[in-house]
């Protein structure tokens, strides 16, 4: 398989707003060096706890913990993508990330536009991402059959696809996110963007 | 003071790699929109017991701390910086630091080109910048008299100065290193060089 063959590897949590930058350029960065990305939604806190890895904002009152609120802004007004706090941060994501998974088994397309959806649902439009009926609703709203996709989420077949992609991840490496990996090389967070593309054009540096 | 007046301020440890990075870059960079950098050493270890921070390679073994120590190679590579790793690291920085701002009372100049020197010798030329020796070395490189130096690095004063500077880093909101203040508005890492450009380009965005 060609280096162009090859898919990109993009890991990341449905509650990281840097995942959620990283979200909005990836497709179109990959697709100019004539690649593809596959997306993978994964539990933050199932990486932290086996890689003793903290969150960003571990303490809210922190003087990080303030810093890294002010960024998220200033980052997405420099990418040009619209960002509104959310009012419930963190949020559990394992529905939307199971829901993620079996939509793609039904149809990629879908599942991508459902990917885009949940973000900004939460980075963008303050909705609840961890409640079922969110989750339901935007699935909906990309075309998914609801009553199919709730009878899925009770299935022990798509906990088990969302743990597996979780060992998967940490057995690549991932510590956080976002967190990108090309031919066996990675990048972490939306401000390795300029890092990534000079990494596609040049083949590594 | 109109903006173009008022200094960048630039917070580093000499064992930050990524300070390294910012070092080479941030003059230049500040002159480009008529504006000047104030460097200011100071000690992470202080810094990181005060805010309760960690940090980046808290644990050799982690996933994290190998995925730095790969990120701090390709992003002196994507700088076209040279970088060599550091056999000892990190080391206590007090003593260059100290003889910094001594240095610094006496001409500002020597000061910096002291500072590259510092940050040279331990990212490129893995010299122990710890050594009192070493950092005496490097001053009598840039024509610091190195009795009265030594004689400085003894004295109650000099201790202060750099500790006040540490409590001035605390007071500024500092978390980390390299941690740049323009304006009032805090910037972290090397790799938010293009977002400070954009912000001294617009005055702000």
């Amino acid at each position: 398989m060609s280096a162009e063959q090859n898919p990109i590897d993009f890991w990341f949590d449905f509650s990281s707003p840097y995942g959620y930058l990283m979200s909005e350029r990836i497709d179109e960065l990959a697709a100019r060096y004539g690649r593809k990305a596959r997306w993978h939604p994964i539990l933050l806190g199932v990486i932290f706890q086996a890689t003793g890895s903290q969150p960003p904002v571990a303490d809210p009152d922190s003087a990080k913990a303030r810093y890294i609120s002010k960024d998220f802004h200033r980052s997405a007004r420099f990418m040009g993508l619209p960002y509104n706090p959310p009012s419930r941060f963190p949020l559990p994501t394992q529905n939307a990330a199971r829901a993620y998974y079996w939509l793609h088994g039904e149809d990629c397309g879908k599942a991508r536009a459902f990917a885009h959806a949940v973000y900004r649902a939460m980075f963008v439009a303050n909705r609840d991402i961890s409640s079922p009926d969110t989750v339901l609703d935007l699935a909906a709203a990309v075309g998914a059959d609801r009553e199919q996709l709730t009878a899925a989420l009770a299935t022990p077949e798509l906990k088990e696809r969302l743990k597996k992609e979780c060992d998967a991840a940490l057995a690549a490496g991932v510590f956080g996110s976002p967190h990108i990996i090309i031919d066996g090389e990675a990048f972490f967070g939306a401000d390795r963007l300029p890092q990534i593309e000079r990494w596609l054009a040049t083949g590594g540096f």
